[in-house]
């Protein structure tokens, strides 16, 4: 007999350039030859709102300094858009949703890199996310030069790519210590491997949670 | 012996029509006729970004729609600019800030017309104001009928102008209940009452804080 199928809320997590992208579409093509219906989002972004909130965050050459309490609240601010708008309802239609991050994004961000209170950051998730959180959290660890140098071999980099690495250290130390925190949730696996290797490990721990 | 000026932080609230912008007008004239050196600002906005989300938040015409956590949340972002780029350095340059709107704006509408957890603003105004509070709150206070039947005969309407009757009762509601609360920094001043006599309240209040 067949298992039965449920959706599932999945997030991708990691440092810039440690293949999220990739790791997204080897999700879709598994989906997709499974017969599942679901959509592709990220953040911040996936609305209308939330886009025009990820252009604010992410411009590269600001006039403007934006503050660490700004940034903290546009990305909650997208995040209550995002939840609302596309991911409850495309859960609710009992569609698979795959998110290029979400709120650990926040703890590793805006917690680890910024080193913002992590109090707000548990404080905004209470509010916004609540009971939300994701079936499957994959997380695409490796040292944070590794991913930086991928990363700068793409184009323009953002506002937050262009930080220090110290900053991209503490981002990676936040995840791994929230991946500990949430052994059931969090698929965390070495992006430093090959990439068949990594999507084999990838489809792994989709296919745990079907 | 003349008495020693310091700049001052004053704020304009009330709901929509009740003739903020006469009021700030009034304001600069008494400041440039005492020669004292001001800047004019307004919320949400003051600043690039908070202007930007000034847009988000107003626009009327709107194919998606706004959480109340959002609206919250992207006016503190825009309060977080404003204070950091504009009103503590003004302030500090010895300038007097006069602002259309400040923080009781949000108790008023997300609180009382939003029918938000009070509690929710309380954190974001200790996180993001915190000791900044106005010298001088002058509050317009009219019955939400009178202000609105003013507001619809100007150009189109925001979207938060567009809201019910109930809701502006409940946003000047709380409104005269904060100025009950803060006693020292409010001044209530009938806006029913005719122009001169309006305008020589407002002088009033300003003179006292001189």
């Amino acid at each position: 007999m067949q298992k039965q199928l449920t959706n599932k809320f999945i997030t991708i997590e990691g440092v810039e350039g440690v293949g999220k992208s990739t790791a997204v579409k080897s999700i879709q093509n598994y989906l997709t030859e499974k017969k599942q219906d679901f959509i592709l989002t990220r953040e911040p972004g996936g609305t209308l709102i939330a886009e025009q909130l990820r252009k604010i965050l992410l411009a590269p050459t600001l006039t403007e300094e934006i503050t660490t309490d700004t940034e903290l609240l546009l990305m909650f601010a997208s995040r209550s858009q995002h939840i609302a708008n596309v991911i409850v309802p495309a859960l609710h239609a009992g569609k698979w949703v795959i998110s290029d991050r979400f709120v650990d994004a926040s703890y590793a961000y805006q917690g680890g890199g910024r080193q913002l209170d992590k109090k707000k950051i548990e404080i905004l998730d209470h509010w916004i996310v609540g009971d939300l959180q994701p079936h499957l959290t994959i997380l695409l660890d490796a040292p944070a030069e590794v991913g930086l140098a991928r990363a700068k071999n793409r184009s323009a980099q953002d506002r937050i790519e262009q930080e220090t690495l110290d900053f991209f250290e503490r981002v990676r130390e936040v995840y791994l210590n929230r991946a500990a925190q949430f052994p059931k949730r969090y698929c965390v696996i070495d992006a430093t491997q090959s990439l068949e290797k990594v999507q084999s490990e990838i489809i792994a721990s989709i296919h745990h949670v079907f």
